[in-house]
């Protein structure tokens, strides 16, 4: 089951430019810039209730971000759903015809495992199921 | 200040066919499609956590839901964040050169106040802010 938004991903070209409005003027709390380099970004997390927005820099021309960037523009890249027993979540989808870019998950950011479902199977929506290692 | 994700509204083409996927394979819990006259759209709200995904369905060929599907197809169209004192809010963001699509909070559904920030001013991501009313 889906329990909450964990995050939602928006890319954009500079953290420190949209800190300005995001911590700034939206008054949301920022926590310190991670780097992850198996994604080729940066990353920043702000706190809203009890999810995240997570600001995306990337680090390298040729990271996904960077591609998104290039074709759409600063946006809105992902939607990070928090789910339990994330192997079974993915083997319902896959049995129900739902095309998923990662089959297995794989090792994310503050131990979570992550897959992403691909957007032709959700209405144009980037979505990504984490869940927490415990 | 903002308190928490209200809601995330998605674009669809049809809401009994993103609800094959929202509600049936993630198990999100629909409540009733509502139909909101002034902005041109039927609504099917599946809550999340303390959140919302709402499924967005143009009434009229003219709608901005429409004009949105035409030119990007579907995917999330904003997002939704609770304040508190949302004409303070729009006062400060308004004195900070933030573009305001809404300088005045109108009328939203469910008896709260709503108003767009523009996308210019939030690194491409079409905000609402939402107040409820008490």
């Amino acid at each position: 089951m889906v329990n909450k938004i964990n995050h939602i991903g928006i890319a954009v070209k500079s953290i420190e430019e949209a800190l300005k409005f995001y911590s700034e003027r939206l008054g949301l709390k920022s926590r310190e810039v991670v780097e992850i380099p198996e994604q080729k970004v940066k990353v920043a997390a702000l706190q809203i209730g009890e999810s995240r927005i997570e600001l995306l820099e990337s680090t390298t021309p040729d990271s996904p971000i960077a591609k998104f960037l290039e074709k759409k523009g600063e946006g809105i890249h992902h939607l990070a759903f928090e789910v339990t027993d994330i192997e079974k979540r993915l083997k319902e989808l896959k049995e129900k015809g739902i095309r998923l870019i990662d089959e297995k998950p794989r090792q994310g950011a503050h131990n979570t495992r992550i897959a992403f479902i691909h957007p032709k199977s959700t209405h144009g929506v980037l979505i990504e199921l984490v869940e927490k290692e415990t």
